[in-house]
């Protein structure tokens, strides 16, 4: 059954604390808690010498009260020893120095000595639990990052991972183009990481492309050896690592593969935006969590109360936030919900990224909502199973995000935002989608909506001819079919391979970032920023004109038919309602219903076992509403999530 | 007699401008001239080789025209031939490198060389002029801050005073709460100084804190040093350093304990603030400097003209405020004001901060402001024993300060806005207030205001008790007791130490940052923003609720009888007319009469004798402006300062 | 005749598309291209092994079609085996330490290894081409800058410099006034450049000033190195060096004395801009070109297509721009326009800067008005000895924008604007004007406008007295006067040397910045800012006075004779309706006729020989403009620049 939990740090309370602290545990309905990512000072205290004692009595006391354990590799930080002694451990920076340690995450992945000690702590650990039944899971490392480490170690990888790409230093001249600026290279001495500190839009595009899918890679690396190692010990370990949305993201889909669930880091923001066009729904970062394995996921850590730290401390969680974010994570597909943490820290760095108990110690507001949570949760009874099926999916590439965070596009211009977008316009119709790999099967579904295909993978471009010819319905939208898988421009107009299905070309276009201007569609104005792609038909019908500057009267949306499918193209990136009401369009032409007359921010989302059905509605705003859905009149509190459970007929 | 004085710069002029100065210093009713501290290179211009002939001859032609002499140690700027010589006087970044040389300040006091060759110069120094009766007094380097140098003597040093305070690694790791991201020492090598390019708030704040502590130490070990060497050659000595306020401000109170009286370099701002709810009123900086000693102390730098250098220049300062900046800081308990400069320099990096003299030479309008200021202190026959009394104190706490530097609060959340507020309600009503070390004797004052006790030390919260319990009245704020002694959050409900004073308890608190929230108090609303304490009343009673959000209703600031006492608790942070209104409250609870139609920015101020009172009526504004007060009407031309001086009967 | 060009890279471009390039070339118009700036990997592609083949073969097509080749010395990007091999040809940060390669323009100018290298390669080329009648000119490097070099070669040449300019230590003490903060040099080691992160406010300015003057040099001994040795080997080569308006800007002047034309690099807007007041005609730059040599110029690379690449892209180029800003770049004295690029690449980092045609290679809009433009400059015939003659000259001086560079004055106040504001006000009424060097000869000129002299020449002061008294027209401003030619400060009422000319004399100055101040000239209201010279009228007329702040009533503006001739001084910043109402003074002043209802942005410009006169008239806005010029009426489309080509009787 999907349950709740939370994160628990023993080493950093009072031994007395503990069992106080897991009875209260059980009284408000905890089954889960997560412990000891950062233990390794605890764990390892000198070289070689290992104490698991303080580790057995906390597990004891979660076990004998039925509390399931997520046990942690503890390799995000290694302790000081460590860098001391083997000061090839340490990341180095852009600047050719090792980093300053004192902080957290210092650890270069691809370190031999990093690697060796990681081996030894990891085995140890797994050979002390691998009998324990508390034990349900291991979390490797924390919220691992695809830094950019310039270390000697990882200068060499990344020559080796270049050459055995192209073969010889005159086939990697030609694929990144390299005479451009006489950037040539003669040996392969000059292959290294980008140092110095350049903006990354200076850098060959293809030689950074590459550099980031090394890094990238150095990360699923580092998840493959501790996965392995885990399962050397285990077998049947079922081991996650937690991700997050960060700076420099690892390749969701990669990194996750040798592992057997996804697990989120889940903060909501607890302000809502002054800006109504501002795409704030975190709905979105769950289902691009489920869809990393289309299958459903942890909440690793969970929104639990006043979050600051490194930055000035944010308002508070309104009341219904604790309850109804971990209630829409659920519904997007977590099967835990694991509260980050049980007690704010009362000392180190994080004292006031606050947990579901203050400092004080005495349970509040925020404790009251979450033991609601527990409850609630344990009356639905929603089993594992219980998935969601959708029949729209939103194509997200790890490559598109590193080659547009590479070359911003213009101003404003952002690639998930891209995505968000297509997903807002969705869920204000009351339809969920899937955002799932552009390498995954699109089979099952009716729409496949990719945006900014930037980067072009011959492969996903066949199979979205082959989904659309065999009567899918496809949205391709601008900057798509610009680059090739060298991150080079492809030589024909775009949208290059796909001008066939959109049956479009881009004339030419108009980058004008921050800057707005007015289009039509079917009798509406609407307004578009950013890119404005000047659209030639070359088969496609238009369904929006510009309504100003020297293309006025021009097509920036068409609709073309390929094969027994439909091709959409937007070449314009709009306000929020043009979303909504393309999506209509869409919609309807792939023959799917939806919902026109949602409120605003109230999400719809389903669960479903072969016999069962949840049926999620949530409202997203901090004030009540009244919502009609399939015949029934809810009102809705701020935050709450109603959940209609029925049987199937 | 309290007077006037210049700084000058004998070796920046030929010489044949130093007597024609000299003269014109005397005709304006110049006293006191500040002299040297920038001079290092002139006085030994090489190692061991000293020049005191020029020096000579100026303080001999100041003498002769009685002109008293501050005479100052040149330890600020070293000679490059000693950078050069002894590379281990220079500071060192957080990179672990030496700063750059070419500026100022680049010197690390405690660099054993530095400190040699200081001695060397000081001691010379005092001995050829000990028995000069034009020197008066001895200014020690210039501008000290509290550098965060990263030099390996300072290292070495910072784990030497980490280790001798808590004794062993083990009580460290347990202060600290190092175990939090694994970062337990496990030698005495690991103890190093905050390196690298994070954000404070990403260290450890306990470990931070300490080496806030240790770098303000840093400065008050040098400054003793240079004072007992001094006092080694000139037993009767009076010395002084001036201080400022700056990113790394020193610990005033510990600094000046072993000098003599304090004193300021004071620039108040020439551009009158846009916004209204600026705190601008400099009036705060003097009662801060008066109450570091709780003495008279002096001006060692004042606004003298356009203000500019290392920024773009400022606007001029408006007529009146030469004049009226000098007689408010009088008003403040200043008992010689010198002004910076005579004539702004002609050459090197500070051209552009402009003296009372422009370079032309040629005397205009700042000037004739600056000679009638001489002839009117001249006239006013101000005793240095008149004194400021007054019967409210407000705390100040150097360690707050760094806490909250290392630790911000919420987005505008300031430590001294938070003092200053108090300051501003106190000034509008005509109430005189001293700022005080929170380690001070509270006898004597009948309210004390202690705003924002973030840091607990157990001894303040003692004495804070006892001072209500006695009959006191005693005003607290959100975020006090938050922390103990190591910066480490106290486990009991905020203010935790002080809930019994206050008689109510923080049931939780959001951070809004700089959105703003409407309160109810007395019938009337006020906006407040950074900080909401949501009260739970435990005693006490209420004296203004919120009007919006979730806790609408519920209390923010209150009031209790503790003792004999009264406590006040203020749980947010309002608008101006906030406190002026809370501040009436107050003094009333306190049977302190205040002015209640006082016109925005005038401010009075008190010094006395036993048998003298001067009461200073001071027009903060660009305009003109009429006041009644004690039964007499004034008008107040723009910075005017009216100085009403009585027998007392 | 003039005529237009492209910028073509053979080495980016698959061989099978030479010729057809090369084709479209002819068929479009096109008569000049420029290549190899960038090709040093491709030339040598191993250390002192050349290969010309490539080279040849593309030179022969171009030559085959009659268009003519401009070629450069490709030092600005040395290949990567040279820094491998002689690291010092790398230039030195701030930071003493050598720039990380990878992108561009990495090399240090005064490094023996790249001299020598880049002798060779040069010689090798010169030699190899120096019968090619097809290559008509040379171009040294790319876009020089005067980069701030801390290499150990650079600090023992500036070292150098500083000694052999002063003579001994004292004299370089005494003209920096280095005892300001105890800085003066005892040894000639501690002469070196400024290291470290400070602002460059902070360094003492005087030896900044000398500091840029190094830097400066350091790239005009670099352009006379590679223009003797291309003449060593071809002694009539043509040789220039493509200019630009950078952070570091060269010493225009000085740089070209060894060549033989100017070049520039010519990016316009293609946003105008929002702010009305905003200065943005780039006519100024191309004015400014001219006036280096006083002669015709070329554009060696036009805005051509979307900009973008290290910045997001910006809006494409409105209808009309392609076509116009060449024109007006003709107008201004151009004799060739060369467009850069031909063809936007498709790898590298500057792929985003696009060219005439896109990636697609399908020529489009762009590319159809760059045919047009061929067509029209092909049928006007323009000669090259048409050239542009003016009555008004406005004086530029590299030392004055280093000096403000280093000690910015206030708030907003550019050393670019003082001059733009005075050539937009003369563009406003049909004006042209020479922006020429303070140096220059100014015979032949009615009006000398003379904005800023912040850094006193003895020289150019006397020449201006000269030219005044003789009867000119002189214009002097603000910060004029302020500084001697070591950068110090001139001991005499400001604007010192000037006072006698202008009859006035600055009794104070008011930095207002940003904040704006009313004042009065002739029955008209104007707003000025950012700087408010205060004046005391000794002989001149006051033709403005403020109207606010403590100086109402007090002049701005003045009116001097002087000799023969009259001198006008502006002691403030105004709106731009305040330069064109001051420019109507100052022109019926020296007898010149102008237009007086000339549209916003439309400028008129002449070009002639003795025979023909060519009368540019150009519409800079996005709208159709009628106009009526000698008595013919126009309607102008947008970006239209109409030509009025004359016999003249």
């Amino acid at each position: 059954m999907v349950n709740i939990g939370v994160d628990y740090y023993p080493e950093h309370w009072d031994e007395s604390l503990w069992e106080k602290d897991a009875e209260l545990m059980k009284t408000a309905g905890v089954k889960t808690v997560r412990i000891a990512e950062f233990a390794w000072c605890r764990i390892e205290p000198r070289e070689n010498e290992f104490d698991f004692g303080w580790l057995d009595k906390a597990v004891k006391i979660f076990a004998e009260r039925d509390i399931d354990v997520v046990l942690c590799t503890p390799t995000n930080c290694p302790p000081l020893w460590l860098y001391e002694k083997y000061p090839d451990s340490l990341q180095w920076t852009r600047d050719s120095k090792p980093i300053a340690t004192g902080i957290r995450g210092h650890r270069c992945y691809n370190s031999p000595s990093l690697r060796r000690l990681s081996e030894r702590v990891i085995v140890k650990l797994a050979e002390h639990y691998k009998d324990e039944p508390a034990v349900i899971a291991w979390q490797i490392d924390n919220e691992l990052d695809a830094v950019h480490c310039c270390c000697p170690t990882c200068t060499e990888k990344f020559r080796n991972f270049v050459m055995s790409k192209y073969g010889s230093l005159p086939e990697v001249n030609s694929a990144y183009g390299n005479v451009v600026w006489s950037g040539e290279y003669s040996s392969e001495t000059q292959i290294i990481p980008p140092l110095g500190s350049y903006e990354l839009a200076w850098y060959n595009p293809a030689y950074m492309l590459d550099w980031f899918r090394f890094c990238k890679e150095s990360v699923n690396d580092f998840v493959r050896f501790q996965a392995d190692l885990i399962r050397s010990v285990i077998p049947d370990a079922k081991i996650t690592t937690n991700t997050w949305l960060c700076d420099k993201t690892p390749d969701f889909h990669e990194m996750f593969k040798p592992l057997d669930f996804v697990s989120y880091d889940n903060y909501p923001q607890t302000k809502l935006p002054d800006d109504p066009e501002e795409l704030y729904s975190h709905a979105f970062h769950l289902d691009l969590m489920r869809g990393i394995k289309r299958k459903n996921f942890w909440i690793m850590e969970q929104l639990s109360g006043v979050q600051g730290c490194w930055m000035p401390m944010l308002t508070t969680p309104k009341p219904g936030m604790i309850k109804g974010y971990s209630m829409q994570a659920i519904a997007h597909g977590a099967d835990k919900v694991i509260h980050f943490r049980w007690r704010s820290a009362a000392k180190g760095a994080e004292m006031f990224w606050h947990g579901l108990i203050d400092q004080s110690n005495k349970p509040s507001r925020r404790f009251g909502e979450f033991t609601e949570l527990c409850a609630e949760v344990r009356r639905l009874e929603i089993p594992e199973n219980a998935v969601v099926n959708n029949k729209v999916a939103i194509l997200y590439s790890s490559e598109q995000e590193s080659a547009l965070q590479i070359q911003p596009q213009t101003n404003g211009f952002h690639y998930y935002n891209q995505l968000k977008s297509f997903h807002d316009g969705l869920t204000a119709l009351g339809i969920g989608c899937d955002i799932i790999s552009e390498k995954a099967d699109f089979s099952g579904y009716r729409v496949v909506i990719a945006p900014t295909l930037f980067i072009t993978d011959e492969n996903v471009s066949k199979r979205l001819h082959r989904f659309t010819e065999k009567g899918g319905v496809c949205v391709i939208t601008n900057r798509s079919g610009v680059k090739d898988d060298n991150n080079g421009c492809i030589m024909s107009p775009l949208p290059t391979v796909y001008s066939d299905m959109t049956g479009c070309k881009v004339a030419e276009f108009d980058a004008v970032g921050r800057d707005s201007v007015k289009i039509k569609m079917g009798g509406s104005d609407y307004r578009v920023s950013q890119w404005c792609d000047i659209l030639e038909l070359c088969g496609a019908e238009s369904l929006a004109e510009y309504a100003e500057r020297f293309y006025a009267g021009l097509p920036c949306v068409t609709r073309n038919s390929f094969g027994e499918g439909i091709c959409y193209y937007a070449g314009t990136i709009g306000e929020r309602k043009f979303y909504k009401d393309l999506m209509k369009q869409v919609l309807s032409t792939a023959g799917i219903e939806y919902v026109d007359d949602l409120p605003q921010n109230v999400e719809i989302t389903v669960r479903e076992t072969n016999e069962e059905k949840f049926t999620f509605i949530f409202n997203n705003n901090g004030e009540q509403i009244g919502v009609e859905y399939c015949g029934e009149n809810f009102i809705l509190m701020p935050f709450e999530c109603r959940v209609l459970k029925s049987r199937k007929g």
